[in-house]
C-alpha cells in the first residue's frame, strides 16, 4: 500500500438511486466500472421508454477501462450494456446466470457476437490492472448475485451490491458471510452497501417462508391458477414449480421475459424441474383447469404485459375464466400502484379470485433490513462508509444507522451522482465533480430527447396546440 | 311499509371508488342525492384538474329532487357542489364544520349568496318527501361526520359514509354506535358501508394514540418543526397545537387550504387553542427557531403546494434551515408515493430531519379495519348489503366478509356506476342501468374534454408532431 496512491470513485448515471447503476473505480491509469444498468422514466418523461447513464465520462477515458464487471441479472445492473458498448468496448464480467440474461439482451441489439464475455464464479477472484477483485456470494431475489472486494493499491473496498441475507435460500447457495468476517479482520477502508430496505426494522423473510403460502394457496384452487412475479426471480420460479408438482398441475409460460428467464435459468442449472412439467400456452386448453398453473410476466401492473392483457381482455391465449386463482406474488415498487389496483379490479370483475400482498405473505424482499445491515456493518468493521443503492432518504438514514453503531460522520460520505470520492490509505474526502445525468431513450433515439423535448410535450399533452398556417402575397408597391 | 312501493338507489360519477361521490335515492316522485364529490384525475387525464360526476340523469328529474346531504367536509364528497348546482337549484344539507368547509368554495365560484344552506344536526332528524333520515355521529379523519339512516317507504337504509370506529377522538364526541344497535333491532332493510380500509387486519388505531408520538416528536426537535397533514384534519391540527403549547412554540399557518380549514374550524368551536399560539407566517423571524411550528398544506407531494415549494427553495416566505424539523403526518395515497419521496428527498439535502410514517407512527387512517366493519355488520344486522366507498377489488373483499359473517351472496349487491339496486319490503335485485359517468374538468371548461382529446394530448405528449404547410396556386388551365 502507498501512502502517495489515490483511488477515485465515481457513481455515475442521473437516477433517483445513487451509486447503484454504474460506478466507476479509478487508479492512476486503470479503470474499473461496476454494474451498467438502466432505470426506468419517471411519470413526467412524456414518451421516454428508458433512461440510461451517461458515461461520457468513461468514453473520454475509454482507453483506460479495465472491464465492466455485473453483480447480477436485473435490469437495473446490466440493462444500459449495448448503449454503452457503443461508446467503447471492453470485457464484460459476471456470473453464469447474470450473463445468461445478459445475451437474450446482446442478441436483440445484434451485439452478441462481437461482445467479449467472460464468467467469473463466487468465491474466486481477478485482476483487472492493479485492481483484484474478489467476487463473493451473496443471496438477493435473483440467483448468482455477488458482492465484491475491490483490493486496490490504497485498501480494500467492499462493494456489497443489492443483498438479504437469506439463511435459507431456495435454488441457490447461502450468502459467504464469512468471507466478509474475513474481510473484516484484515481491514477494509471503504463499505459501500445497499440502503434499499434501511427504513424497515428487522430481518427480511427467507423466501423459504413463500413454501407454506404457496402451498396452501394452491390447495385452495379450484381451478386454474396463474401466478405472476418478477420474471427473474428465480427461486419464485422454482417455488412455483414446486407447489404445481405437488398439485398434479402443469405449468404454461406466458411473456416473453418470463421465457427468457426460465431459459437461461434451466440451461445454467438454476431452476431442477422435471421436463413434462412444461405444456406449450398453446396447449392448455387440451388439460383440465385444476391441471394447470400459468406463469405470467406483470407483477407490476405494466400495460404491455401479459397479466394486463389478460386482465382486459386483450390476450391473444389466454382468457379469465370464473373461477381461475391470481396470485400476484411480488410488491408494487413505488409508483406503480395505480396500474396493479387496475389489473386488479379488472381481474375480480370477470370473476377470478385475486391473491396479492394486501391479503396474504405471497412475497418477500431481496434487501436487506436493519437488523442484516447492522450485521454486514459488525462484520466488515469499514473505515469509511458509503451508502449506496437508495434515493437521498434512504442513503440518510443508512448514515444515521451507521453513526448510531459507532461511526463518526465525517467518515461516512454520501455522494450525488457525479460526485467524485478521492481515497488514500488514510484519508478520504469528496473532491470535485465529473460531468454525468442521464440519458433519455425514446424508440432508437438515444439522447436526442432533452429537457426541452419534454417541456414541449408536457405544454402539448396539457394545452394542446394551436397552428395558424396564413398565406400573403407579395405584390409589388406601384404607383 | 306498503308491498308496492319501489326505491331504487343508483350511485353515479364513474370514479374508481363506487358510491362515493354521489348517490340517487329515488321513491316514486321523489330524489334524495348523498354526497357530491369530486375524483383526482388519473395519469392518464393529461391537463385535467379535476373529475366531477356526470349528474344528467339527475339534471332530467330535477323536480324530483328534495335535497343534497353531506355527510363530511371532505373533498370527495363536497367538492362538485359548485358544478352540480349549475344544473339544478336544490338544499343543500349538512352539519356546521361541513357547510362551513363548504361556504369557502361556493364564494370562490360566487355562488354562496344564491345557496340554500341548511344546518343538520347529529342526532336529530329531518323528513324530505316521504324520506325521513336520522343523522348519525360517526368518527372519522375530520369532525362532525355523520351516517345516514334513511327511513323509506320499503325500509330503513344505513349509509355509514366513510367512518371508523374511534373510541377516544380529538376535538369530537365519540361515535353513535348505540343508534347503530337501535336501528338493528329495529330491522334494517339494506346497508351501504365503507370498504377503504377492508383489507386490513384488526382495528384502525385512535387519533388519541398520536398525542404520544407528538410529545416525543416535539421533544427531540432542537430547531423549527414544520408539520404537513390533511388540512381538514382538525383532531391533527388541534395535536399539532397542544403539543406546540407544551413546548412554548407559535403556530404559523402556510397554505390556503390549512387557512381555511382553521378558520371554520375555529368559527364553529372545533379548535380550542389560545389566541396568542397563533402567528403570522411573515413574522417568524422574530421568533427564535425554536419557538416556532410551522403547519404546511403539501402532505401528499402535491407539487403546488407550500412544502413542495418550500423544499425546492421557490416558497416566497418559508426556506428550510439546517436543523428544521418536517414531520409528515400522513400516509401516502396510492400513485402519489414518488412525489412525495421527492419531497423527502430534497428535505433531506436541504439539512432538515424529515419524519414520516415509513420511520415513525405519525399517522393513523381515518377508515374501518376489519374489525370495525365485522361489528358494523354485527350491529345493523341487515337483510341486504351494498358495499361501497371502495375500488372493486375492496367492494369484493367486503362482501367476502359479509358471507363470512353469515350473508348469503345473493343478499349482496355490488354495483358499477349507474346501476340501479331496485328494492321492496321484502326483495332486491340490479333492475337497469342509467347513463352516467365522468366529466372531466380543464381549468374554466366542464366537460368539454372527452376521450378524443385526451387520446390526441397522449399521442402529442408521446411524439411530438409535425406540421406540413403548403402553399398552392390556382392556376388556370389554358390551351
Amino acid at each position: 500500500m502507498s501512502s502517495k496512491e489515490k483511488l477515485k470513485i465515481i457513481p455515475l448515471g442521473g437516477m433517483r438511486e445513487i451509486g447503484k447503476n454504474i460506478t466507476a473505480f479509478e487508479c492512476g491509469e486503470e479503470i474499473l466500472i461496476v454494474d451498467c444498468g438502466i432505470a426506468f422514466p419517471e411519470d413526467e418523461m412524456l414518451g421516454i421508454d428508458l433512461v440510461i447513464p451517461d458515461v461520457s465520462y468513461l468514453t473520454k477515458n475509454k482507453s483506460k477501462i479495465k472491464g465492466i464487471i455485473l453483480t447480477h441479472g436485473h435490469e437495473d445492473h446490466i440493462g444500459a450494456i449495448p448503449y454503452v458498448l457503443r461508446e467503447f468496448q471492453v470485457p464484460v464480467y459476471g456470473t453464469r446466470l447474470t450473463l445468461a440474461l445478459l445475451r437474450f439482451k446482446l442478441e436483440e441489439h445484434g451485439i452478441l457476437g462481437t461482445t467479449d464475455l467472460r464468467t467469473v464464479y463466487p468465491g474466486q477472484s481477478e485482476q483487472f490492472g492493479r485492481f483484484n477483485v474478489e467476487f463473493i456470494r451473496t443471496t438477493h431475489s435473483i440467483p448468482d448475485s455477488i458482492a465484491l472486494a475491490i483490493h486496490t493499491p490504497v485498501g480494500t473496498i467492499v462493494q456489497t451490491s443489492d443483498f438479504k441475507i437469506d439463511y435459507t435460500p431456495i435454488a441457490s447457495e447461502p450468502m459467504d458471510l464469512n468471507k466478509f468476517a474475513e474481510l473484516g479482520n484484515q481491514g477494509v477502508l471503504l463499505l459501500m452497501c445497499d440502503s434499499t430496505n434501511v427504513e424497515s426494522e428487522g430481518h427480511t423473510m427467507s423466501e423459504k417462508t413463500l413454501e407454506a403460502t404457496f402451498e396452501e394457496t394452491f390447495r385452495r384452487a379450484k381451478g386454474r391458477i396463474l401466478v405472476t412475479t418478477f420474471a427473474s426471480n428465480i427461486q419464485r420460479l422454482q417455488q412455483v414449480f414446486e407447489a404445481s408438482a405437488k398439485f398434479n398441475r402443469k405449468v404454461a409460460l406466458c411473456g416473453r421475459s418470463i421465457d427468457h428467464a426460465f431459459k437461461a435459468a434451466s440451461a445454467e442449472g438454476y431452476l431442477n424441474i422435471k421436463d413434462d412439467m412444461i405444456v406449450d400456452i398453446d396447449k392448455i386448453n387440451k388439460y383440465k383447469n385444476e391441471e394447470i398453473v400459468i406463469l405470467t410476466t406483470g407483477s407490476q401492473g405494466e400495460p404491455m404485459s401479459a397479466l394486463s392483457r389478460i386482465a382486459s381482455s386483450e390476450h391473444r391465449k389466454v382468457e379469465i375464466i370464473p373461477g381461475d386463482m391470481v396470485v400476484i406474488s411480488a410488491n408494487p415498487i413505488p409508483g406503480n400502484e395505480k396500474l396493479i389496483s387496475r389489473v386488479i379490479n379488472e381481474l375480480f370483475s370477470k370473476g377470478a379470485e385475486v391473491v396479492y400482498e394486501k391479503l396474504a405473505d405471497i412475497h418477500v424482499s431481496g434487501h436487506a433490513c436493519k437488523e442484516e445491515l447492522r450485521l454486514m456493518h459488525r462484520l466488515v468493521k469499514p473505515k469509511y462508509f458509503m451508502p449506496v443503492h437508495g434515493e437521498y432518504r434512504h442513503l440518510k438514514q443508512h448514515a444515521n444507522l451507521a453513526m448510531e453503531m459507532g461511526m463518526s460522520e465525517e467518515d461516512i460520505f454520501i455522494m450525488d451522482v457525479g460526485d467524485v470520492l478521492e481515497l488514500t490509505s488514510h484519508s478520504a474526502r469528496i473532491n470535485g465533480h465529473v460531468a454525468s445525468g442521464r440519458v433519455l431513450v425514446d424508440g432508437l433515439g438515444v439522447g436526442d430527447v432533452g429537457s426541452v423535448v419534454l417541456r414541449d410535450r408536457k405544454l402539448l399533452s396539457e394545452d394542446g396546440l394551436i397552428v395558424v398556417v396564413m398565406t400573403a402575397r407579395k405584390r409589388r408597391a406601384t404607383s
